[in-house]
């Protein structure tokens, strides 16, 4: 099971202008076969169904974590989403005007026509995520080799976004994702070397751009997060250690494992858009009854909860 | 972001007599429209999409930490799915015989061809589940709704497979998911209630049938489980008291937030099945390695994990 | 729009030995490639979407007459499913019984835990019916050339499902689409025929199975309903006799176009399936309501709908 | 089975100003989860599977009936569509000139690729509608709850592509969906109310938008048709009068069974669009032919069928 | 089994202004329902499954050879679209400015976000081409009657494409396809009538368009090709002239079996998209390695393979 | 382009006992994500997406190569499918009596219902095999990591269904795919150590079974098959030997490239079955007409296509 922490693994910049085109293609991080609900849920997988884990306890341990750093990473890309969705449509319409100018931009229609300019469960084509991505074949070589090869595709699509959407969220988002997955992947190329002996790391960086010539990547690597392995749990998965050591295939410096999750950060609380509902066509409303519903339950005036913007 | 704990939150019965067609059944509650990666998913992206979730605190803490809850919910299936199918497969072959008997049974041909007897993305159809099932509009009022029905179908779900399953662990499993699943029905319908005034505790139960009149939820019941939300989070989601409060609508008892994650237990350390290749088609090669690794790495001799048949 | 009449066109026999197996089966007229879906979809959007009908209204008259009569094709397929369904599950079951024995047959599981022993909008692989599935591409030959193929597929869909299933539902309902889908086959054979003269008569029967060696079809025959196009319509569709005329390309018989609709039957009134919850675990709280409350609005105290088995 | 009768239940604008990426948007109302499709598949599939009906007739009545409505809603939605895309091609071109402009405009490839400029039977993402969208699980109460809750994600949905869309067509589309949606939301829950006592009438609107504020929507209220069920059967459905009564939730005035399907008006012919071949690259010559046909068949010279624009 | 030639079945000219929107639409000629990955499908797996061969040689021999010229079409497409999206990005790119501007234009966001500015087995929507397209009933009639009808859909879909991109890859590219899918369509008539007697010759053309009225399909006219099906095997399908012989239906002229492959052009090699790591970010690596292995390899010094731009 | 040629690349046994749930199981090795139309149409793509290849002609070659000779693993897997459905419907039957006994077997439905008893473009749960399985992603380095990936992925597959089916043509089948697969393994990891300097020999085998434990695939092992890259064509793709070449890493012998294909086998001509119409209900008809049009085509008396079983 799973305890939730309200912040963000880093911080998004503030909402500023809308990008709804640049969101659209972001959406491949959520949906794509090889964004983030991919990772989340083959690791995730691949921990439910690992048979005779006490005997391989430190492979265990290390998809078992990962799969819940990558809850984190699916909540970093609907973060950035949603920012880059935030104002895209009229707060105020003129009569007879329509909420925003189809015709001009590369949107995704959902996610104003089923969404509430809010992060859908899709790819950049508006296909549907689905499980068919999810690979859990239960042979422990197999399974490693293909998370090797699944963060060595998804530092691709994170690469390739970054290159499509210059948007502030956009960028800070893949450089982020690029320092944490690359993290990854080392791991499972680790835990591949592991047990067969074969020699990864001369497949870093791949594809072969130094993850520090990017420099929304370059400020995390500067704090070392390319190299630090967080244990996402209160008691468990501490053989972690076993695994994820040596040297960095770029740098050279050493790996280690953290012993807790980042601090991260609250997130930010995104303005209503009344013109999609999000979350009422009068939201105040809405708060009016939280607030009688707060004093009923005896809770303090202001809200309990964290946001970066309060 | 999340922690994740190598528990489960309820117990199962150890694997006894494989069921390889009744697995392919419970693949419902887990792949299936109305299944737990629904409900994980649902309550997960509308909690990413909330807007303006400081004005309604409550709303957010509620959705944010039953999507919490959620994950443990496919652990729980992915566990019983596994059960099943465990010893499905002949670990000591007849020379030119073939692993299962395939034209005696209703199997999802993938737990074997795919999977290494292991649970898949999918439904009882090995249809995959897939990102069209989350519905996130945005607007509460909408959103909440259509999770109370979500719970309700979800309901039906479970009452349908328990009918289908008389395997000890699909009971035990759905046992379990009618109490917990029926806490959140009720927690969705008290929060439209909040926000609208209508009375929705009429509806209960639905479908129909009072669930402790099921062996497997009743012994749940009688030690509360009906009546408990538990707050999945160190510190956040504090709000959830001023939702969830009143009485049960099947048996009138106050319904309390609990303030920690239940107890639960270490998960059954599933047998191997070398026909399928999980872990390996000889495990022991593993174990021999793991242990090395364990060694270098400083770990004590035993495993630190906890399972429950250590 | 339409007007609906509470009647089969056809009359199937009742509910006897449940056949879940044959009930998947013929799920592929319903959602298959080639099933009744996908027929009453391509005629209805056809005509939807068809351009200066003015000018061709005899052949949007064809098209969008035939599309009418396709929806009493699904109803008789779902007839027929429900009917083979009735009974698959027990009605009283020793405690720690599961329901059906999921074993022993080529069930659709979704029949169960999904429907309520119900038809399913999916073909006989379970896979859902899908808005692919309709060709509309506005060009009158492509349209009429594709209909006359694809009532090809579905004549022999309906032979091959006829071949694999001998329950008496599933025959008699076989035997009658044979019957009606010839003369839509017929219909749009001649319609390509009066626009482009291609003389395509030669192609019948296609399979080439005479459609009277069938017994459950020669009786239909024998009526003379291989030879009639009816009219679905109180007033509308009256230029189909510009294009339905000729001889029988199998019979050498006169076409007619019949100026109403057929007369049909009433359907039969299935029972209730109290283990998957329909239409209630207790369907005569259900009975009991709904005599409520027909008497508070003044009805009869007989249902006014006329059931075949009232 | 149906009757067709060739006219729409409301009154579009003749076509104006083509708005191709309007029209893929208003695809969302035809094979959306929420679309049009859905609603009228899932009562046509409810209707067909419903289980002992003769003791629960005012329901079954009730949804067999609405499903006949919900076919003129289709209707509805292709005709607003192919309004939208007529003239969107060009039909005079410069040599070597492409048919319309790609790069301009979010549309759907497939309005023009694949189709003539007219509806497809996909959402506003291109993606056919499929048969997972249907629920139909036996249980009454949960179908109601269903259709209530699809009711009202539905409502939400037409909201918002009134929001997205100005031109005229997609306004008086929405406008009318918006009010004879409003009554079928209106008449699930009270036959949710009926059955189980729970007062769902404060869920109303939802969302919580008066539709009297929607000018298109208005001026259908003002003829009272938020408040009337129409009756869309020669003899059947007449139990309706049992469930659909009381006051409106929104105005407090009494609703009411009417007992004919509504008058509608004629459909536009809408031109012929040569550039997609749709009906032809020359429609004059099917023009031709067509009249020869009907000279030959006897009918009069002029076309029998009505349309708005004869 | 195959032999693969690397040439292309006609010249494309150069690389010109990218088009990424219209690269975009001619997708649907990869993987569409009427695309070529379709065509190339339904002939290969009809001649894979083709029961009875040797008592039907010529029909045998005809589904097995046009297959083998599908291949060279889905080549032909894929060409053409990689031939548009050359250039689509920026080679060099200003500090913090996104690779390609998203907002102008009707992309597939795919080609950059997952491809590298490379053809996808997607159709025009985005959708993955899939199986269900393949039709292969084992019914000789039905299976020439269904590639007959492909055939009709397929040349609307190059006709339409035609219409929608003047980028001079996309019309070299359909000019030549129409030419060439006239053949097949001619060949599948011819086989309907051998086996049934149906005339359908006088269903050509369809789209009533006569072909030669295209400029980019009239130089083919001009060399034969619609009159010549190509024998695409060393030794094998020695029997396709005892089907495909006759006038053809649009000029009258013979149709001819030519005993042997076109002769076709080397394919252009298409420069290196470094925005998009296609082959790599810094190319120049790769072609040293290459050449490094191509020496130790005793290979000579220029490349053996041959290309249009050498 | 390509030629094709009516062999098989190694001999199945000829049909024996039907095994229709085998054939089921078999089609994971046709349309599953690790099938031979996976590896077929990846390394078709990423041949026609190749930028820059004369610089990279070694990596284009074999990319392009081993295409070719998937082509003839999807004829292989599709003639194992049919020679297991060969005799699995009676030839005759008893009146009343339906064609197979469908609950008996883990049938896949469509084989009957859609298919003529013949292989199907989907997996073993009768999920249509789809493009998005199609990996191309324009970087070298990704795609023959992938590549690498993939067949291993491939093998497992074989493995599996090996493990699963014993019938004899499922288990020639997949002894030579493991085979040949083996090969295309060390390929791509050849390729990627000659690219990156990684080492992957150690990688194999994977999953850790030596392929000559398998007596089905031993015996290709004793002909050296496992060593061997065919070239499949005429005069292209020659500098395979600069990338495939060094040592096997399970025997250490030395790998070489073969300038031809295979020599092959015809394959078996499979008997009629006329009860699901393939090639027809009749097929002495059909053959009767084609020994008439072989006459007037002055072919010889005896067919001239080769077949085993002549």
């Amino acid at each position: 099971m799973i305890l939730r922490i309200d912040r963000l693994q880093t911080e998004l910049p503030p909402p500023s202008d809308p990008d709804p085109a640049g969101a659209a293609a972001v959406q491949e991080l959520m949906g794509g076969k090889f964004g983030e609900m991919s990772t989340l849920m083959n690791y995730t997988f691949q921990s439910f169904n690992f048979r005779n884990r006490q005997s391989a306890r430190p492979f265990y341990d290390l998809i078992a974590n990962i799969a819940a750093e990558e809850y984190g990473h699916i909540e970093l890309v609907a973060a950035a989403i949603n920012n880059m969705l935030t104002g895209a449509s009229a707060d105020e319409q003129a009569p007879n005007d329509s909420m925003l100018k189809l015709k001009d931009q590369g949107i995704n229609p959902q996610h104003f026509a089923a969404g509430g300019q809010g992060a859908l469960c899709q790819d950049s084509n508006g296909k549907p995520w689905n499980g068919d991505y999810v690979f859990s074949s239960g042979d422990l070589v197999e399974d490693l080799t293909h998370n090797f090869f699944l963060e060595t595709g998804a530092r691709q699509g994170k690469l390739k976004v970054y290159e499509m959407c210059d948007h502030p969220a956009a960028r800070a988002l893949t450089g982020y994702l690029l320092v944490r997955g690359g993290v990854h992947q080392v791991a499972y190329a680790r835990a591949v070397e592991k047990l067969t002996g074969a020699d990864l790391m001369k497949l870093f960086p791949s594809p072969r751009i130094p993850t520090d010539k990017i420099p929304e990547s370059k400020k995390h690597m500067e704090k070392g997060l390319h190299l630090q392995l967080y244990r996402f749990s209160p008691d468990d998965y501490k053989e972690l250690v076993a695994v994820f050591n040596g040297p960095h295939p770029e740098t050279g410096e050493d790996l280690e494992v953290v012993d807790h999750a980042p601090e991260g950060v609250p997130p930010v609380d995104l303005p209503a858009q009344p013109s999609v509902f999000a979350p009422d066509y009068a939201p105040e409303e809405i708060a009016e009854i939280a607030q009688r519903l707060r004093k009923e339950a005896g809770l303090p005036d202001e809200p309990i909860g964290e946001v970066a913007n309060a």
